[in-house]
């Protein structure tokens, strides 16, 4: 009885064409951290949940799998926090600070499946480790713009606040046990209506006068220089909202230093980032040109990573990119071009299989120049074999036939075009590097 | 109170210098399949047990990490064969045969942590589904050749062998019902005395005299065609034994035309490989420079990829690289020069900090060019700049201070010779690229 083959629901596995276009989009996001020098680690995709719960708890703890081996509970990691946190606890001695990594990795939520929701995901994240320096969380932009760029996926806005800045606006209005809670309610801006976030505002203690103050807050616009100069003509003398009106304006004036382009990141006093987690800087990164995909980076400064595994205090910033949900919305928005379904550049094609010997010689000289190549090594018809390489997108064929076997001439043909021409072996290597 | 910070034992975790050697291997091991047009796969490190099981059983059921989440049993994949078999019966009309994936993951196994026994590691994958072409097995051995030398670990030899000329061979003694049994204890024949196998070989049917056979068979030695022409003059009748030969010298001869150097692969008879699952070439791999590692790369041809998930008949021929095992071992061997901690190639340092906005701006250049900059940030004395350089292996330096902020020179040094120069970007640009 044959068993049906078959994944279960909430994971994404991809044809051979596609996976080629998730892993180009996988390697962009590494050189472009790497190309801030930031440096690769990996943790273990299993852990002891003791360990990782040291800090979770309520609904992460649920969306965990986790499971018993002896008298142990281990899961697997659900973010790359929490494992970096414990990375850099248990190796505080043979790290270098600041500690600037990047980590590429699947982690694995037991969500109920839904569009757009995966259980396994891969997590792109940056995070710099052991300083408080503002400039590092403008080099954070620069590096969000570095990589959207390069993924070429058409315009993108980096939304930059601080939370210093929020926090002590709202302390200023009197509120100031309430300052989380009416972060959290600014989080949803786009998603609720007023009167009802009002409502709520009003039952945290605020005035309804006091809300609209809010709302008027984080509705100032203009440039990034307008903006800055309006909420300084605030004269609000609230000191953490001085201390994060300074760093935002270290930020703003850093990025610019960077390099990165006035359209691609913008303050926003509306983006306030739910998680109590972050204590400064916050992003979010959205795509101008598709439809609704959310915030696809984000991230922020935080005061301290490891407090639960370490007495050091580890103040940092960091990102996130969920490459796995983005890919999946660019394939439904019918973003990707039909792309090659394997990486070779040539395939070798012979009229008879008595040159087989010299197709694998051909091969073998391309291979050593760094040519990708493959060699078509059943006995079929040239036809079949011309309709194999049209049908994986390999871009050129070389034809061995009776001429080719004994002058060294080579029949080559680009696909694309049609055209064919003889060429010496020194020739197409040329041209294919 | 704090939780100690720690991973579960059989876990390999790295520090960034070691992070940074264990993915350029990966990289390498990576683009040598590629070379050979192999396309990349990922699947799901979860899948339904019942779906994996479907074909496992015994000793391998017992080291799964398994799950039950609802009324569904899971479990992290194992190895990439039942993977791959699932998959291609799953997408089988979605692919086009002979299908050539590679697939660089990692896999699980609740094994009893010992040293050089891992939980967690990678496999690196190639396999070729849907053809019985020998040419493909020789393609093999040209592949783990190219991926030996481009790993630079010294020499090695590709062991190659094969079951049928095996399994004809034991046949033709008049011991058929028991061939399976024997190809196992032949496969001990490097860590078993003669005498203990040979009597196990007794006890399976066959008399001293011919256990003395199968020994003086397995020894057959000489150059690869000089244990052809061995084999071919004993003028064995055995059909399968034929075959065998047949596809052997196919292979050896395949090989030969694709370059590979005699050293690095050699005909072997001992190498029998335990599973049943191989029907035709076998490989292992020795690294000849190294102490005891065992083989390093094995696998071999097989009849039927996915019996228990389609009715497609599937051969193929695959090979597998234990890369964590591998690293571990190279490790331990004291094989690693100390490497950079970090991927920049050069650090932008500043005599005062009035000058980062200056120094901002060059890393933005020099990373437009492709090169891996960072910026120290920090106010700190020059000193401890350069100290930080050195601990993370980073091999430029660059020094912006009066003279550089307001003239267009930069000071460049090289901090393996410690050599400094004057120097315009363009010309730090030309010398980094």
């Amino acid at each position: 009885m044959l068993v049906k083959p078959c994944i279960p629901a909430g994971f994404m596995e991809l044809l051979p064409e596609e996976q080629i276009v998730f892993n180009s989009m996988l390697n962009t996001i590494k050189n472009a951290y790497e190309r801030f020098g930031f440096t690769p680690i990996e943790t273990p995709a299993i852990e002891f949940s003791e360990v990782l719960f040291a800090k979770a708890g309520g609904e992460t703890e649920k969306q965990i799998y986790n499971f018993t081996r002896g008298d142990k509970e281990y899961c697997l990691h659900f973010d790359l926090t929490v494992p970096l946190a414990r990375y850099v606890a248990e190796h505080f001695n043979d790290l270098t600070f600041p500690f600037r990594r990047y980590q590429l990795q699947k982690v694995w939520r037991a969500e109920r499946p839904q569009r757009g929701r995966f259980r396994e995901f891969y997590q792109c994240d940056i995070d710099v480790i052991g300083s408080t320096n503002p400039l590092i969380d403008a080099e954070i932009v620069s590096v969000i713009n570095s990589v959207f760029i390069e993924l070429n996926l058409g315009g993108f806005v980096v939304s930059i606040n601080n939370r210093k800045l929020m926090s002590g606006f709202i302390a200023s209005l009197g509120l100031k046990e309430s300052s989380q809670d009416i972060l959290r309610l600014i989080d949803k801006i786009e998603k609720q209506d007023r009167s009802s976030l009002s409502d709520e505002m009003v039952s945290l203690g605020a005035t309804e006068e006091i809300a609209k103050q809010i709302f008027d807050f984080v509705e100032i616009d203009g440039t990034n220089d307008e903006i800055v100069a309006k909420l300084k003509a605030l004269k609000n003398k609230d000191e953490l909202f001085l201390t994060g009106l300074n760093e935002l304006e270290t930020v703003v004036s850093g990025i610019k230093s960077l390099g990165v382009p006035d359209k691609n990141y913008k303050i926003d006093l509306k983006i306030a980032r739910g998680l109590d987690y972050y204590t400064g800087t916050v992003y979010e990164t959205f795509l101008t040109e598709h439809g609704n995909f959310g915030s696809v980076c984000s991230g922020g400064r935080f005061d301290n990573l490891a407090s639960y595994y370490t007495d050091e205090k580890l103040p940092g910033v960091g990102i996130s990119i969920g490459l796995t949900r983005l890919f999946s919305q660019l394939k439904a928005d019918g973003f990707f071009a039909k792309s090659q379904s394997v990486p070779s550049k040539v395939l070798i094609t012979q009229m008879d299989s008595r040159y087989l010997e010299k197709c694998l010689e051909i091969a073998s000289k391309l291979r050593t120049s760094g040519i990708n190549t493959e060699v078509y090594l059943e006995e079929e018809r040239i036809g079949k074999q011309f309709k194999y390489a049209n049908k994986l997108g390999i871009p050129y064929v070389i034809v061995i036939g009776e001429e080719e076997f004994t002058k060294d001439i080579i029949t080559f043909k680009d696909m694309s075009t049609g055209s064919q021409e003889q060429k010496t072996l020194e020739e197409i290597i040329d041209k294919l590097k």
